[in-house]
């Protein structure tokens, strides 16, 4: 049997069961910020959520990630303070009642939520010169959020929720985890049980953005290109099922 | 009702079903490169899979990407010699045996799949100042990849194979296609029905690169931090589940 034969999956296709559950899991994910309870996370069930980030997929099979898990109280109130700083430098950057309903606003759950995750990206992990990232430098760090994605959506299926706090300095984040120059800090990340899931984007209720229609995001060949009037009909139909959460 | 009543899902809770679901569409999704089928998609599926892509995560809810599907020929032609110029070049950058591998390597499905979709991020789609993307300000890049795996995942999911074309100068894209100086092409993705799928990263079988024990790669509270030694058994356990086919 050569290699590619026995690497042939006997049955490889999913159940529609299967298909579903990816939808209703992708479709309930939240950027949750405010609704952390304070339980532990079973070991069990964290390691099957890192599995999960691990089977991303990377460039050249280079897979750059690391997980720094941050439980420590003192490395995570130095972490509040840090997004503090940057939260007040953001919200002088927005004017009038933007300024207002961004200082409404929760953004993170750094202390509240049991567990804090680190997700870094190794630039080095496979020498200087990598399959794939030849042309395209930043091919690294996209295959580290497509990590912190597939961990979002594990995290979700099993209940928890998670949120991405991004108002923070890089400087100041590499520094109080110690990482080295070659180390980028791509996303950190609070998980923890929640009291609930929100059914719709939080900024989306509070009214500092809608979902954009996505017929109008699609178009054929280039850039603002032709659009297919048959396609549109079913994007627009899709997208409304989804947001009464009817998909599939 | 308040609007913060109203944004609760009455029942927030997933099935054991749809856990299962979303790992095994996690773990057998691979980057399709050679399997491609050229049978059209039909348009109620490609609209799910967008919906998909759609309901990523997003850096102040900006929802900064766009899709160009890519049907066209002439297009499609245009885009695999700009594929073809670069493949040389990165085929240059390897030395002596990993060349000839690279050499080998079938790397895109450009013009056998039936249709290729560049993903963009517009940095400019809510204005100069977006909330989280005050301190990084590649979190919009970042929240485009999220909509490039969620995207992915529900290809796998509806049976199809999808592969990332990354050995590409960006230039040379964006004058194809088109695309304004403020819009970046994120990914170039090649979708369609597959003959079949392979039960491992092609990589890894032709000996390119092994997948790394994702116990080596978790540390506590800062980089290359402590162990937790419960925890390294339990990754280890759940990473050779996953191997098997067997994890949940």
């Amino acid at each position: 049997m050569t290699d590619q034969a026995a690497a042939i999956q006997g049955d490889d296709s999913l159940s529609e069961a299967d298909r579903l559950g990816l939808y209703r899991v992708l479709l309930s994910r939240r950027d949750v910020r405010g609704q952390f309870l304070p339980d532990p996370i079973p070991d069990e069930v964290l390691a099957r959520i890192l599995v999960a980030a691990h089977h991303a997929p990377s460039v050249g099979f280079m897979q750059p990630w690391s997980f720094i898990l941050v439980r420590s109280p003192e490395v995570r109130e130095r972490i509040k303070n840090a997004f503090a700083k940057a939260n007040d430098e953001a919200a002088r950057m927005f004017e009038g009642e933007a300024q207002s309903t961004y200082r409404s606003l929760k953004l993170e759950g750094i202390l509240e939520s049991p567990i804090n995750i680190c997700v870094t990206c190794d630039r080095d992990r496979a020498g200087p010169v990598v399959l794939g990232r030849t042309h395209i430098p930043t091919m690294d760090l996209y295959s580290t959020v497509c990590a912190v994605e597939n961990l979002w959506l594990a995290a979700r299926a099993e209940g928890l929720g998670l949120g991405w706090v991004s108002i923070i300095s890089e400087p100041a984040l590499k520094e109080i985890l110690g990482l080295p120059d070659h180390v980028v800090p791509v996303a950190y990340l609070c998980l923890g049980r929640v009291s609930h899931f929100f059914a719709q984007p939080e900024l989306e209720t509070k009214g500092w953005r809608k979902r954009l229609p996505l017929a109008d995001l699609v178009s054929l060949d280039r850039w603002e290109g032709p659009r297919d009037e048959d396609l549109g009909k079913a994007l627009t139909e899709a997208q409304d099922k989804a947001e009464r959460g009817e998909i599939v």
